[in-house]
């Protein structure tokens, strides 16, 4: 029931923001962490691009590794801490030869695991270590230990999320104030909240990864990043939220999980009561639905030093109580390849569309005679105020649609005459945990 | 990393709505749930009070158990799952005896472990097995190990939660319907919400139980019931819903633990904007507040039948999986009394307060008068309409005060001639997972 050994040594590449704030937690506080770890967690080797950096933690005691990937054979260490980042390179060499000397790997890196999971949750097997990874997803909220074993009894129908705070910041921002997406952006990117490429997170891309570790572990499936359908934020304009919260919803980049077809981040509309749609600002959020729990949600900080080292340190301790478990929470001969051939069946999401039309006599009877000609049927319209001759908005939500007919409806709108802009189109997406 | 065991075989003791509809999991769904825990949970014992009862699984080969606390004895038992309730009689006797037996044993008894759990924890501990109580605090939400592994690196300074789903939807309906509080009580006893015997459940004591516990855990701290300082909502009047709403709250029972302090359960204002806030109905939601990690929050359903079983069967999946852990996270021999010498530091926690008073001149100078004298100061101040020599009700937020203070100006305040009725305080709670 508890570790063996009294110290556990570990070494960390990569003191960047957390790195460095992990490295200042075990020196800092290393009485508690050892109460609540049962064992010294004795900080012994660190790797960094420049050694002359103070990075508030007396390191003058402890081994600098020159070739940071000669860390992984450096024979008194227990545990490795990867906080180097990227699926390739230095981080996926270090994390294979970790695991090959036999050593555990605590790691926040989502792409590594999104893109290797597979082969590296192998290689901890055969080597009998563990590969942790709470906080690649969600920061400090510890959705992995949550989907594997506190919700492990559930067949879970759907798992989703707000998975990236620079995202959620811009989005609530622009609904806030009504700003334009390029104006938050640069604003976000002056406050640090956002990168100066800025692509990794509007993109989805960040968060794709995120929702490419929960899918695998929900539903007992090696992680496949290249099955998972991503789409950012970019197209969502101002006027989009207005409509949006007049209609009942909120409008959020949201990661969503379900048996059977691929994982999707997708910008959709989501009922203004439910849980999902009250997560603002930087926050993070995940939901799980399943069988027999209904669903649950967390909510807490996706990013940041403070946040993401919480879950470092408790990778770190459960090593030290001897809570090591399998990466995906089942053996890798147990994990099924990713099954993306099922298609969301025909007519099962509503949808928002956004058209800039020419206000003029017969635009409503030229965009209904589409839509109807797709069989899809239109469940509530707005055209607020009256400009004739100019470009304004229609905005309609329609009941559950097919992808396919959605798609062929968006292709024969923009080719109308009175369509003067590409039309935008979002899912609206049910959420079941209601207040 | 995994259990030796191919096979674990299991008895539940009390077959009401959790236990019945664990035992209908573990028979329905053998096979999903042997693949999350990596070995079979097999159902072999069962005890109950009548046997006549159809509870919908296929109990013919399973052993009936007679007098329930010789479960404990059946020497091929791996695990006991409690179900009985109650801190005293059969179910303290079969737990005390199982553990002694040997066995591991998951309940969802929160009034037990909140009475109990320090010997209960040493029992396990002497018999290296497992004490599971994931069920007994907030239902399907994993509150426990969230917090004793997920958020283990964080040194707490607040856990607070909503934790009793009957007196959130109270709550939520009065402020919905402006319905009295009885009236609302008496409905939802019609609609199965509430018990026919409320008092536990409107009081506080099974939020209390269950804010033991978290407490426990987070602070390191044996469970001591008897500290806690319990309050219910049985004061609260539709009307302040309102009064609170204007002034920018919400209205909660919320279980608060602090380092150092007795934790408390009381009705009270949280920010509109705060997380615990917007949740409504019959949800429960534990929010944790520490360094690093700054706050997190989850939300879900606390009580009925597959919530609990969620939180029953991950107990079990975690001793399948060798996952086992000590019950409050480290030794008891290391946990402290619980603390609660201290007090909350003089001036420190902002209050609501609502006098019904004679609309007639001179009121405010006499109310105010006793407030000064006490250095209470006021904050806002709502008095709304008018309706002379009527009793109207005199609305105030205060700073910062403590609660003597406060206790002094309430006892002064309903000696005044103008005051008709005893007044309402309510502390006003910040939280710090704003969105």
């Amino acid at each position: 029931m508890s570790n063996q050994k009294s110290i556990l040594k570990i070494g960390i590449a990569g003191l960047g923001v957390v790195g460095g704030e992990v490295a200042r937690q075990l020196t800092a506080r290393g009485a508690k962490l050892g109460a609540a770890a049962g064992c010294e967690l004795r900080l012994v080797a660190i790797a960094a691009r420049d050694r002359t950096v103070d990075r508030g933690f007396d390191a003058s005691a402890m081994e600098w590794v020159e070739n940071t990937t000669d860390m992984a054979s450096i024979d008194e260490l227990d545990i490795i801490v990867e906080m180097i980042g990227g699926s390739e390179g230095v981080a996926l060499d270090l994390v294979r030869a970790a695991l090959g000397y036999g050593k555990h790997v605590v790691t926040a890196n989502k792409a590594l695991m999104a893109h290797h999971g597979t082969e590296l949750a192998q290689l901890a097997e055969e080597n009998d270590v563990g590969l942790l990874f709470e906080a690649s997803v969600a920061g400090g909220i510890p959705a992995i230990k949550t989907l594997r074993e506190g919700l492990a009894g559930n067949e879970f129908s759907r798992v989703s999320g707000i998975l990236n705070g620079t995202c959620n910041y811009i989005l609530t921002r622009m609904e806030k104030t009504g700003e334009a997406f390029g104006d938050v952006l640069a604003d976000a990117q002056k406050l640090g909240y956002a990168e100066a490429e800025p692509s990794f997170d509007v993109d989805g891309i960040d968060a794709a990864h995120k929702l490419t570790l929960l899918g695998a572990i929900a539903f007992g499936q090696k992680p496949q990043f290249d099955a998972v359908s991503v789409q950012g934020i970019r197209d969502v304009a101002a006027v989009d939220f207005s409509y949006a919260n007049t209609l009942g919803f909120r409008i959020k980049l949201v990661g969503v999980a379900e048996p059977g077809i691929a994982p999707r981040m997708q910008t959709c509309l989501l009922p203004l009561n439910c849980q999902l749609a009250k997560v603002d600002g930087v926050l993070n959020a995940v939901e799980f639905l399943g069988t027999p729990i209904g669903g649950t949600l967390s909510i807490g900080p996706g990013a940041g030093a403070g946040a993401t080292a919480s879950a470092v340190l408790a990778d770190l301790i459960d090593i030290g109580r001897g809570r090591i478990t399998l990466p995906f929470g089942r053996p890798v001969a147990e994990l099924a390849e990713m099954d993306v051939s099922g298609q969301r069946n025909v007519d099962d999401t509503p949808f928002y569309l956004r058209l800039m039309v020419v206000d003029q006599p017969g635009v409503l009877a030229d965009v209904t005679k589409v839509l109807q000609a797709l069989q899809i049927s239109v469940e509530s319209l707005l055209q607020q105020g009256r400009s004739p001759d100019d470009v304004v908005p229609l905005v309609m939500t329609t009941h559950e649609t097919s992808g396919e007919a959605l798609a062929s409806a968006l292709a024969a709108l923009e080719e109308l005459d009175v369509v003067r802009a590409k039309p935008v189109a979002m899912p609206i997406l049910s959420d079941e945990v209601e207040g």
